[in-house]
Protein backbone atom coordinates (compact mmCIF):
# COMPACT_ATOMS: atom_id res chain seq x y z
CA UNK A 1 0.00 0.00 0.00
CA UNK A 2 1.52 3.29 -0.31
CA UNK A 3 0.60 5.53 2.57
CA UNK A 4 2.28 8.94 3.17
CA UNK A 5 2.79 11.68 5.85
CA UNK A 6 4.26 15.07 4.53
CA UNK A 7 5.09 17.62 6.40
CA UNK A 8 5.07 20.72 4.57
CA UNK A 9 8.23 22.33 5.59
CA UNK A 10 7.44 25.46 3.63
CA UNK A 11 4.01 25.56 0.97
CA UNK A 12 6.37 24.90 -1.85
CA UNK A 13 8.47 21.85 -0.04
CA UNK A 14 7.45 18.98 1.99
CA UNK A 15 9.16 15.98 3.76
CA UNK A 16 7.42 13.12 3.24
CA UNK A 17 7.45 10.00 4.95
CA UNK A 18 6.13 6.32 4.62
CA UNK A 19 3.80 5.63 6.98
CA UNK A 20 2.64 2.01 7.95
CA UNK A 21 0.05 2.96 10.30
CA UNK A 22 -1.43 6.20 12.01
CA UNK A 23 -1.72 4.70 15.82
CA UNK A 24 -3.50 7.70 17.01
CA UNK A 25 -5.34 10.72 16.30
CA UNK A 26 -6.87 13.27 18.63
CA UNK A 27 -7.57 17.05 19.61
CA UNK A 28 -6.98 18.24 22.38
CA UNK A 29 -7.88 21.56 23.19
CA UNK A 30 -4.50 23.31 22.36
CA UNK A 31 -3.57 21.08 18.83
CA UNK A 32 -4.35 18.13 16.66
CA UNK A 33 -2.58 14.97 17.99
CA UNK A 34 -0.85 12.66 15.40
CA UNK A 35 0.96 9.32 15.89
CA UNK A 36 2.46 7.54 13.01
CA UNK A 37 4.38 3.87 12.65
CA UNK A 38 6.84 4.45 9.99
CA UNK A 39 9.59 2.64 8.10
CA UNK A 40 12.40 5.09 8.21
CA UNK A 41 11.65 6.87 11.57
CA UNK A 42 9.71 4.58 13.41
CA UNK A 43 7.04 6.05 15.87
CA UNK A 44 6.66 9.67 15.17
CA UNK A 45 4.25 12.22 17.45
CA UNK A 46 2.66 14.79 14.50
CA UNK A 47 1.87 18.14 15.96
CA UNK A 48 -1.03 19.86 14.05
CA UNK A 49 0.64 18.44 10.88
CA UNK A 50 4.12 18.84 11.84
CA UNK A 51 6.96 16.01 13.03
CA UNK A 52 8.23 17.02 16.52
CA UNK A 53 9.42 13.53 17.64
CA UNK A 54 10.82 10.58 15.84
CA UNK A 55 12.24 7.75 17.32
CA UNK A 56 15.10 8.03 14.88
CA UNK A 57 16.35 11.17 15.08
CA UNK A 58 14.62 12.58 18.51
CA UNK A 59 18.45 12.02 20.10
CA UNK A 60 20.03 14.86 18.40
CA UNK A 61 17.49 17.51 19.62
CA UNK A 62 17.24 16.17 23.07
CA UNK A 63 21.40 15.53 23.83
CA UNK A 64 21.45 19.26 22.49
CA UNK A 65 19.23 21.49 24.65
CA UNK A 66 20.65 19.12 27.58
CA UNK A 67 24.46 18.69 27.57
CA UNK A 68 25.37 22.02 25.60
CA UNK A 69 24.52 23.98 28.90
CA UNK A 70 25.21 21.15 31.43
CA UNK A 71 28.57 21.29 30.01
CA UNK A 72 28.59 25.06 30.53
CA UNK A 73 26.91 26.28 33.95
CA UNK A 74 28.95 24.74 36.71
CA UNK A 75 26.23 23.99 39.21
CA UNK A 76 22.77 23.41 37.77
CA UNK A 77 19.79 22.42 40.66
CA UNK A 78 16.98 23.08 39.06
CA UNK A 79 15.89 23.29 36.01
CA UNK A 80 12.40 24.75 33.72
CA UNK A 81 10.98 23.09 30.68
CA UNK A 82 8.66 25.01 29.16
CA UNK A 83 6.29 22.50 26.87
CA UNK A 84 8.16 19.14 26.40
CA UNK A 85 5.40 17.13 27.05
CA UNK A 86 7.05 14.31 25.41
CA UNK A 87 9.60 13.72 28.17
CA UNK A 88 12.42 13.64 26.04
CA UNK A 89 14.17 16.91 27.21
CA UNK A 90 13.41 15.46 30.94
CA UNK A 91 14.73 12.04 30.36
CA UNK A 92 18.40 13.43 29.35
CA UNK A 93 18.16 15.92 32.43
CA UNK A 94 17.43 12.89 35.02
CA UNK A 95 20.98 11.21 33.99
CA UNK A 96 22.64 14.20 35.80
CA UNK A 97 22.35 13.37 40.13
CA UNK A 98 23.34 17.04 41.08
CA UNK A 99 20.22 18.22 39.69
CA UNK A 100 17.27 18.16 42.35
CA UNK A 101 14.16 19.81 40.65
CA UNK A 102 12.42 19.64 37.19
CA UNK A 103 9.52 21.42 36.55
CA UNK A 104 7.72 20.36 33.29
CA UNK A 105 5.58 23.31 32.23
CA UNK A 106 2.96 21.89 29.42
CA UNK A 107 -0.47 22.90 28.95
CA UNK A 108 -1.50 20.10 27.11
CA UNK A 109 -2.57 16.78 29.01
CA UNK A 110 -3.53 14.92 26.22
CA UNK A 111 -0.01 15.15 24.28
CA UNK A 112 1.75 13.73 28.16
CA UNK A 113 -0.85 10.82 27.83
CA UNK A 114 -0.33 9.82 24.59
CA UNK A 115 3.59 10.46 24.29
CA UNK A 116 3.14 7.88 27.70
CA UNK A 117 0.80 5.47 25.87
CA UNK A 118 2.93 5.26 22.65
CA UNK A 119 6.23 6.15 23.69
CA UNK A 120 7.03 4.75 27.87
CA UNK A 121 10.73 4.46 26.82
CA UNK A 122 10.82 8.75 26.34
CA UNK A 123 8.08 9.19 28.65
CA UNK A 124 9.41 7.14 31.54
CA UNK A 125 11.31 10.66 31.98
CA UNK A 126 8.02 11.95 33.69
CA UNK A 127 8.49 9.04 36.64
CA UNK A 128 11.41 10.48 37.84
CA UNK A 129 10.86 11.70 41.52
CA UNK A 130 12.34 15.00 40.67
CA UNK A 131 10.22 15.83 37.91
CA UNK A 132 6.70 18.11 38.73
CA UNK A 133 4.88 18.24 35.25
CA UNK A 134 2.25 21.47 35.65
CA UNK A 135 -0.08 21.81 33.76
CA UNK A 136 -0.59 25.47 32.50
CA UNK A 137 0.50 27.75 30.21
CA UNK A 138 4.14 28.62 29.97
CA UNK A 139 3.98 32.41 29.60
CA UNK A 140 1.12 32.61 32.25
CA UNK A 141 3.53 30.25 34.61
CA UNK A 142 6.80 32.46 34.15
CA UNK A 143 4.38 35.72 34.98
CA UNK A 144 4.83 34.31 39.02
CA UNK A 145 8.62 33.33 38.86
CA UNK A 146 11.74 35.37 40.25
CA UNK A 147 14.91 34.05 40.58
CA UNK A 148 14.11 30.48 40.57
CA UNK A 149 16.20 28.22 38.02
CA UNK A 150 19.60 28.13 36.97
CA UNK A 151 18.51 27.02 33.43
CA UNK A 152 15.31 26.74 31.22
CA UNK A 153 14.57 24.94 28.58
CA UNK A 154 12.34 26.43 25.88
CA UNK A 155 11.13 22.84 23.98
CA UNK A 156 7.94 24.49 22.70
CA UNK A 157 6.54 24.28 19.32
CA UNK A 158 6.94 26.95 16.63
CA UNK A 159 6.21 30.86 17.40
CA UNK A 160 2.65 30.29 15.47
CA UNK A 161 -0.74 29.17 17.23
CA UNK A 162 -0.96 28.58 20.82
CA UNK A 163 2.86 28.72 21.48
CA UNK A 164 2.86 32.26 20.44
CA UNK A 165 2.98 34.08 23.37
CA UNK A 166 6.19 31.50 24.31
CA UNK A 167 8.42 33.92 21.41
CA UNK A 168 7.57 37.35 22.28
CA UNK A 169 9.64 39.75 23.94
CA UNK A 170 7.56 39.31 27.43
CA UNK A 171 8.72 36.03 27.36
CA UNK A 172 12.48 36.45 27.10
CA UNK A 173 11.80 39.59 30.27
CA UNK A 174 10.19 36.53 31.89
CA UNK A 175 12.55 34.06 31.35
CA UNK A 176 15.08 36.44 32.51
CA UNK A 177 13.46 37.31 35.79
CA UNK A 178 12.85 33.61 36.68
CA UNK A 179 16.53 32.96 36.51
CA UNK A 180 18.79 33.19 39.18
CA UNK A 181 21.66 35.59 38.46
CA UNK A 182 23.81 33.04 36.60
CA UNK A 183 21.29 31.31 34.90
CA UNK A 184 21.26 30.16 31.49
CA UNK A 185 18.12 29.75 28.88
CA UNK A 186 18.48 27.24 26.13
CA UNK A 187 15.20 27.97 23.21
CA UNK A 188 15.01 26.01 19.82
CA UNK A 189 15.73 28.91 17.52
CA UNK A 190 13.91 27.70 14.47
CA UNK A 191 15.58 26.83 10.83
CA UNK A 192 17.23 29.78 9.03
CA UNK A 193 17.13 28.34 5.63
CA UNK A 194 13.69 29.02 4.37
CA UNK A 195 12.63 32.91 3.54
CA UNK A 196 9.50 32.23 5.22
CA UNK A 197 11.36 31.06 8.74
CA UNK A 198 13.58 33.37 8.15
CA UNK A 199 12.15 36.41 9.98
CA UNK A 200 10.60 34.34 13.02
CA UNK A 201 14.07 33.49 13.24
CA UNK A 202 15.47 37.56 13.07
CA UNK A 203 12.73 38.25 15.54
CA UNK A 204 13.67 35.58 17.84
CA UNK A 205 17.32 36.48 17.91
CA UNK A 206 16.44 40.28 17.96
CA UNK A 207 14.49 39.87 21.23
CA UNK A 208 16.89 37.56 23.11
CA UNK A 209 19.54 39.47 22.09
CA UNK A 210 18.25 42.53 23.63
CA UNK A 211 16.90 40.45 27.37
CA UNK A 212 20.51 38.95 27.83
CA UNK A 213 23.86 40.13 28.27
CA UNK A 214 25.46 36.88 26.85
CA UNK A 215 23.28 35.64 23.73
CA UNK A 216 24.49 32.84 20.83
CA UNK A 217 23.38 30.47 18.44
CA UNK A 218 24.25 26.72 18.02
CA UNK A 219 23.11 24.68 14.73
CA UNK A 220 22.62 20.80 14.99
CA UNK A 221 21.68 18.61 11.27
CA UNK A 222 18.14 17.20 12.59
CA UNK A 223 16.63 15.26 9.58
CA UNK A 224 12.84 15.78 10.34
CA UNK A 225 13.04 19.59 10.57
CA UNK A 226 12.84 21.65 7.58
CA UNK A 227 15.98 21.97 5.87
CA UNK A 228 17.14 19.42 7.93
CA UNK A 229 18.93 22.24 10.09
CA UNK A 230 18.01 23.41 13.41
CA UNK A 231 19.04 26.45 15.39
CA UNK A 232 19.00 26.49 19.34
CA UNK A 233 19.31 30.20 21.22
CA UNK A 234 22.02 30.14 24.34
CA UNK A 235 20.92 33.11 26.31
CA UNK A 236 22.94 33.65 29.54
CA UNK A 237 23.52 36.47 32.45
CA UNK A 238 26.65 34.78 32.99
CA UNK A 239 28.11 31.97 31.57
CA UNK A 240 29.56 32.20 27.52
CA UNK A 241 28.79 28.84 25.98
CA UNK A 242 32.77 28.73 24.85
CA UNK A 243 34.61 30.34 27.31
CA UNK A 244 32.83 28.97 29.99
CA UNK A 245 32.95 25.83 28.86
CA UNK A 246 34.38 22.89 30.77
CA UNK A 247 34.63 19.82 28.16
CA UNK A 248 36.79 18.05 31.17
CA UNK A 249 34.12 18.17 34.00
CA UNK A 250 31.44 16.95 31.45
CA UNK A 251 33.30 13.89 30.04
CA UNK A 252 34.56 13.40 33.42
CA UNK A 253 30.87 12.31 33.81
CA UNK A 254 31.25 9.49 31.49
CA UNK A 255 27.34 9.63 29.69
CA UNK A 256 26.18 8.02 27.00
CA UNK A 257 25.64 10.18 23.59
CA UNK A 258 24.56 9.25 19.94
CA UNK A 259 25.31 12.86 18.83
CA UNK A 260 26.76 15.29 21.74
CA UNK A 261 30.27 15.23 21.95
CA UNK A 262 32.53 17.92 23.88
CA UNK A 263 34.29 18.49 20.26
CA UNK A 264 30.94 18.77 18.78
CA UNK A 265 29.87 21.59 21.14
CA UNK A 266 32.07 23.97 19.81
CA UNK A 267 31.45 23.11 15.97
CA UNK A 268 27.55 23.50 16.90
CA UNK A 269 28.47 27.19 17.61
CA UNK A 270 31.18 27.85 14.36
CA UNK A 271 27.73 28.73 11.88
CA UNK A 272 27.35 29.45 7.98
CA UNK A 273 28.13 32.60 6.48
CA UNK A 274 24.78 33.84 5.77
CA UNK A 275 24.02 32.82 9.40
CA UNK A 276 26.32 34.75 10.86
CA UNK A 277 24.88 37.70 8.71
CA UNK A 278 21.34 37.31 9.89
CA UNK A 279 22.76 37.10 12.90
CA UNK A 280 24.93 40.37 13.23
CA UNK A 281 22.35 42.10 11.29
CA UNK A 282 19.81 42.27 13.92
CA UNK A 283 22.34 42.47 16.37
CA UNK A 284 23.33 46.10 14.97
CA UNK A 285 19.56 47.57 14.42
CA UNK A 286 18.54 50.58 15.08
CA UNK B 1 -1.88 24.06 -10.37
CA UNK B 2 -0.82 21.11 -8.07
CA UNK B 3 2.89 19.94 -9.78
CA UNK B 4 5.50 18.63 -7.76
CA UNK B 5 8.83 16.68 -7.95
CA UNK B 6 10.05 14.36 -5.60
CA UNK B 7 13.09 13.27 -4.95
CA UNK B 8 13.72 9.34 -3.22
CA UNK B 9 15.78 9.95 0.10
CA UNK B 10 15.42 6.65 0.36
CA UNK B 11 12.66 4.01 -0.29
CA UNK B 12 10.78 5.64 2.76
CA UNK B 13 11.23 9.23 2.73
CA UNK B 14 10.41 11.86 -0.16
CA UNK B 15 11.87 15.66 -0.18
CA UNK B 16 9.00 16.88 -2.82
CA UNK B 17 9.61 20.72 -4.29
CA UNK B 18 6.58 22.46 -6.02
CA UNK B 19 7.62 23.26 -9.69
CA UNK B 20 6.51 25.69 -11.73
CA UNK B 21 7.85 24.22 -15.12
CA UNK B 22 10.13 21.25 -16.82
CA UNK B 23 12.21 23.15 -18.45
CA UNK B 24 14.42 20.47 -19.82
CA UNK B 25 14.27 16.67 -19.81
CA UNK B 26 16.49 14.41 -22.13
CA UNK B 27 18.16 11.24 -22.13
CA UNK B 28 22.01 11.09 -22.44
CA UNK B 29 24.56 8.39 -23.27
CA UNK B 30 25.39 8.27 -19.25
CA UNK B 31 21.86 9.59 -17.38
CA UNK B 32 18.67 11.12 -17.68
CA UNK B 33 19.07 14.81 -17.08
CA UNK B 34 16.02 17.07 -16.13
CA UNK B 35 15.77 21.17 -15.57
CA UNK B 36 12.71 22.46 -13.46
CA UNK B 37 11.91 25.82 -12.70
CA UNK B 38 10.81 25.75 -8.79
CA UNK B 39 9.52 28.13 -6.43
CA UNK B 40 11.34 27.67 -3.34
CA UNK B 41 15.13 26.08 -5.05
CA UNK B 42 14.86 28.15 -8.47
CA UNK B 43 16.16 25.64 -11.43
CA UNK B 44 17.48 22.54 -10.12
CA UNK B 45 19.25 20.01 -12.43
CA UNK B 46 18.15 16.70 -11.78
CA UNK B 47 20.38 13.56 -12.60
CA UNK B 48 18.78 10.23 -12.87
CA UNK B 49 15.80 11.60 -10.09
CA UNK B 50 18.19 12.98 -7.50
CA UNK B 51 18.33 16.86 -7.25
CA UNK B 52 22.11 17.82 -7.83
CA UNK B 53 22.04 21.34 -8.44
CA UNK B 54 19.66 23.86 -7.08
CA UNK B 55 20.19 27.63 -7.40
CA UNK B 56 19.01 28.23 -3.91
CA UNK B 57 21.49 25.96 -2.11
CA UNK B 58 24.45 25.16 -4.48
CA UNK B 59 26.52 27.88 -2.99
CA UNK B 60 27.12 25.49 0.37
CA UNK B 61 28.36 22.00 -1.50
CA UNK B 62 30.86 24.31 -4.34
CA UNK B 63 32.16 26.16 -1.52
CA UNK B 64 32.63 23.52 1.06
CA UNK B 65 34.73 21.34 -1.84
CA UNK B 66 37.09 24.79 -2.91
CA UNK B 67 37.72 26.93 0.04
CA UNK B 68 38.19 23.72 2.56
CA UNK B 69 41.61 22.51 0.54
CA UNK B 70 42.58 25.99 -0.57
CA UNK B 71 42.77 27.10 2.80
CA UNK B 72 45.12 24.14 4.10
CA UNK B 73 47.51 23.58 0.86
CA UNK B 74 49.58 26.49 0.64
CA UNK B 75 49.83 26.03 -3.39
CA UNK B 76 47.76 24.94 -5.00
CA UNK B 77 48.20 25.17 -9.11
CA UNK B 78 46.80 22.17 -10.81
CA UNK B 79 43.22 20.80 -10.56
CA UNK B 80 41.62 17.85 -11.11
CA UNK B 81 37.66 18.15 -10.99
CA UNK B 82 35.82 14.71 -11.70
CA UNK B 83 32.25 14.89 -12.89
CA UNK B 84 31.33 18.34 -12.44
CA UNK B 85 29.41 19.16 -15.15
CA UNK B 86 27.69 21.95 -13.75
CA UNK B 87 30.76 24.32 -13.68
CA UNK B 88 30.09 25.59 -10.04
CA UNK B 89 32.91 23.94 -8.65
CA UNK B 90 34.79 24.80 -11.54
CA UNK B 91 33.62 28.35 -11.23
CA UNK B 92 34.45 29.04 -7.33
CA UNK B 93 38.16 27.62 -8.34
CA UNK B 94 38.66 30.25 -10.82
CA UNK B 95 38.65 33.24 -8.01
CA UNK B 96 42.36 32.03 -6.84
CA UNK B 97 44.47 33.70 -8.99
CA UNK B 98 47.35 31.22 -7.84
CA UNK B 99 45.73 28.31 -9.79
CA UNK B 100 47.19 27.67 -13.31
CA UNK B 101 44.79 25.33 -14.26
CA UNK B 102 41.81 23.39 -14.03
CA UNK B 103 41.15 20.25 -15.39
CA UNK B 104 37.21 19.43 -15.65
CA UNK B 105 36.57 15.26 -16.67
CA UNK B 106 33.05 15.19 -17.41
CA UNK B 107 32.43 12.54 -19.97
CA UNK B 108 28.43 13.79 -20.09
CA UNK B 109 28.43 16.07 -23.21
CA UNK B 110 24.49 16.81 -22.64
CA UNK B 111 24.71 17.38 -19.21
CA UNK B 112 27.93 20.56 -19.74
CA UNK B 113 25.70 21.50 -22.51
CA UNK B 114 22.20 21.95 -20.19
CA UNK B 115 24.43 23.25 -17.84
CA UNK B 116 25.59 26.25 -20.44
CA UNK B 117 21.90 26.84 -21.85
CA UNK B 118 19.92 26.77 -18.50
CA UNK B 119 22.89 27.98 -16.02
CA UNK B 120 24.64 30.36 -17.65
CA UNK B 121 25.74 32.30 -14.54
CA UNK B 122 27.28 29.04 -13.37
CA UNK B 123 28.65 27.43 -16.34
CA UNK B 124 30.68 30.25 -16.74
CA UNK B 125 33.32 28.73 -14.69
CA UNK B 126 33.70 26.96 -18.38
CA UNK B 127 34.68 30.40 -20.37
CA UNK B 128 38.02 30.81 -17.64
CA UNK B 129 41.06 30.25 -20.26
CA UNK B 130 42.74 27.93 -17.28
CA UNK B 131 39.80 25.53 -17.54
CA UNK B 132 40.21 22.86 -19.65
CA UNK B 133 37.03 20.43 -20.58
CA UNK B 134 38.05 16.73 -21.06
CA UNK B 135 35.06 14.49 -22.07
CA UNK B 136 35.55 11.29 -20.69
CA UNK B 137 35.38 8.63 -18.16
CA UNK B 138 37.01 9.84 -14.71
CA UNK B 139 38.81 6.81 -14.02
CA UNK B 140 39.48 6.03 -17.66
CA UNK B 141 41.31 9.62 -17.47
CA UNK B 142 42.94 9.01 -14.06
CA UNK B 143 44.55 5.13 -14.80
CA UNK B 144 47.08 7.88 -17.16
CA UNK B 145 47.83 10.59 -14.65
CA UNK B 146 50.90 10.51 -12.14
CA UNK B 147 52.29 13.43 -9.96
CA UNK B 148 50.23 15.44 -11.95
CA UNK B 149 47.98 17.31 -9.60
CA UNK B 150 48.07 19.59 -6.22
CA UNK B 151 44.12 19.16 -5.89
CA UNK B 152 41.85 16.55 -6.74
CA UNK B 153 37.82 17.08 -6.24
CA UNK B 154 35.84 14.63 -6.76
CA UNK B 155 32.49 16.09 -7.76
CA UNK B 156 30.16 13.28 -9.57
CA UNK B 157 27.18 11.44 -8.08
CA UNK B 158 26.25 8.66 -6.23
CA UNK B 159 28.20 5.27 -6.03
CA UNK B 160 25.74 3.67 -8.54
CA UNK B 161 25.17 3.66 -12.20
CA UNK B 162 28.15 4.95 -14.01
CA UNK B 163 29.74 6.80 -11.62
CA UNK B 164 30.29 3.47 -9.51
CA UNK B 165 33.88 2.95 -10.50
CA UNK B 166 34.53 6.61 -8.65
CA UNK B 167 33.89 5.00 -5.85
CA UNK B 168 36.21 1.92 -6.04
CA UNK B 169 39.48 0.96 -4.10
CA UNK B 170 41.42 1.47 -7.47
CA UNK B 171 40.06 4.92 -7.61
CA UNK B 172 41.79 6.46 -4.67
CA UNK B 173 44.77 3.98 -5.63
CA UNK B 174 44.81 6.26 -8.73
CA UNK B 175 43.82 9.73 -7.65
CA UNK B 176 46.46 9.11 -4.71
CA UNK B 177 48.93 8.37 -7.84
CA UNK B 178 47.79 11.28 -10.05
CA UNK B 179 48.61 13.70 -6.99
CA UNK B 180 52.13 15.12 -6.25
CA UNK B 181 53.86 14.16 -2.96
CA UNK B 182 51.33 16.61 -0.93
CA UNK B 183 48.68 16.67 -3.02
CA UNK B 184 45.18 16.60 -1.42
CA UNK B 185 42.02 14.95 -2.95
CA UNK B 186 38.79 16.23 -1.65
CA UNK B 187 35.26 13.89 -2.47
CA UNK B 188 31.27 14.13 -1.88
CA UNK B 189 31.32 11.46 0.97
CA UNK B 190 27.40 10.91 1.08
CA UNK B 191 25.33 11.12 3.91
CA UNK B 192 25.58 9.12 6.96
CA UNK B 193 21.68 8.96 8.19
CA UNK B 194 19.40 6.84 6.75
CA UNK B 195 20.27 2.97 7.21
CA UNK B 196 21.00 2.73 3.40
CA UNK B 197 23.23 5.23 2.81
CA UNK B 198 25.56 4.00 5.96
CA UNK B 199 26.79 0.86 3.98
CA UNK B 200 28.21 3.02 0.72
CA UNK B 201 29.35 5.56 3.62
CA UNK B 202 31.51 2.73 5.60
CA UNK B 203 33.09 1.90 2.64
CA UNK B 204 34.27 5.01 1.37
CA UNK B 205 36.06 5.95 4.25
CA UNK B 206 37.49 2.77 4.51
CA UNK B 207 39.10 2.73 0.80
CA UNK B 208 40.34 6.14 1.51
CA UNK B 209 41.55 5.83 5.13
CA UNK B 210 43.59 2.92 3.45
CA UNK B 211 44.59 4.81 -0.03
CA UNK B 212 45.89 8.03 2.11
CA UNK B 213 48.31 8.94 5.08
CA UNK B 214 45.68 11.18 6.24
CA UNK B 215 41.75 10.98 5.75
CA UNK B 216 39.32 13.11 7.53
CA UNK B 217 35.86 13.63 7.44
CA UNK B 218 33.92 17.16 7.29
CA UNK B 219 30.19 17.95 7.16
CA UNK B 220 27.99 20.67 6.19
CA UNK B 221 24.09 20.78 6.08
CA UNK B 222 22.59 21.00 2.88
CA UNK B 223 18.34 20.75 1.76
CA UNK B 224 18.81 18.93 -1.04
CA UNK B 225 20.41 16.11 -0.25
CA UNK B 226 19.03 13.52 1.90
CA UNK B 227 18.18 14.13 5.53
CA UNK B 228 19.69 17.54 4.76
CA UNK B 229 23.28 16.77 6.30
CA UNK B 230 26.31 15.59 3.85
CA UNK B 231 29.50 14.84 4.28
CA UNK B 232 33.19 15.32 2.24
CA UNK B 233 35.82 13.96 2.79
CA UNK B 234 39.76 15.11 2.57
CA UNK B 235 42.29 12.48 1.69
CA UNK B 236 45.98 14.08 1.63
CA UNK B 237 49.34 12.78 1.46
CA UNK B 238 50.49 15.59 3.97
CA UNK B 239 48.69 18.22 4.73
CA UNK B 240 46.02 17.86 7.37
CA UNK B 241 43.12 19.80 7.45
CA UNK B 242 43.63 21.26 11.01
CA UNK B 243 47.21 21.20 12.06
CA UNK B 244 48.00 23.00 8.21
CA UNK B 245 44.97 25.39 8.03
CA UNK B 246 45.58 28.60 7.57
CA UNK B 247 42.95 30.67 8.83
CA UNK B 248 45.15 34.15 8.07
CA UNK B 249 46.54 33.50 4.75
CA UNK B 250 43.07 32.29 3.78
CA UNK B 251 40.96 35.40 5.30
CA UNK B 252 43.52 38.06 3.52
CA UNK B 253 42.53 36.61 0.10
CA UNK B 254 39.15 38.94 0.74
CA UNK B 255 36.71 36.34 -0.74
CA UNK B 256 33.07 36.54 -0.90
CA UNK B 257 31.36 33.95 0.33
CA UNK B 258 27.75 32.92 1.56
CA UNK B 259 28.73 29.48 3.67
CA UNK B 260 32.48 29.19 4.49
CA UNK B 261 34.33 31.17 6.88
CA UNK B 262 37.52 29.88 8.21
CA UNK B 263 35.53 29.40 11.63
CA UNK B 264 33.14 27.25 9.78
CA UNK B 265 36.12 25.02 8.46
CA UNK B 266 37.02 24.05 11.52
CA UNK B 267 33.14 23.27 12.54
CA UNK B 268 33.03 21.37 9.93
CA UNK B 269 35.73 18.68 11.19
CA UNK B 270 33.47 18.58 14.24
CA UNK B 271 31.41 15.53 13.98
CA UNK B 272 28.11 14.12 15.57
CA UNK B 273 29.16 11.04 18.34
CA UNK B 274 27.13 8.44 15.41
CA UNK B 275 29.21 9.25 13.02
CA UNK B 276 32.64 9.50 14.89
CA UNK B 277 32.07 5.82 15.86
CA UNK B 278 30.88 4.56 12.29
CA UNK B 279 34.49 6.62 10.94
CA UNK B 280 36.61 4.80 13.68
CA UNK B 281 34.85 1.13 13.46
CA UNK B 282 36.07 1.18 9.63
CA UNK B 283 39.40 2.67 10.92
CA UNK B 284 40.18 0.00 13.13
CA UNK B 285 38.29 -2.87 11.16
CA UNK B 286 40.76 -5.31 10.38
Amino acid sequence: MEFWFSQLDTENVKTTVRVEKQLFSGQSDYQRIDVFQSDEYGKMIVLDGDIVFSEADEFIYNEMVVHVPMAVHPNVKNVLIIGGGDGGVAKVLTQYPEIESIDVVEPDEMFISVSREFFPETAKGFDDSRVNIINMDGLRYLRRCADKYDLIINDSTDPFGHTEGLFTREFYGNCSRALHADGVMVYQHGSPFYDEDEAAFRAMHRKAFRSFPISRVYQASIPTCPAGYWMFGFASKKYHPLRDFDPKRWNARGLKTWYYTTNLHQGAFMLPKYVEDILSEEEHRG
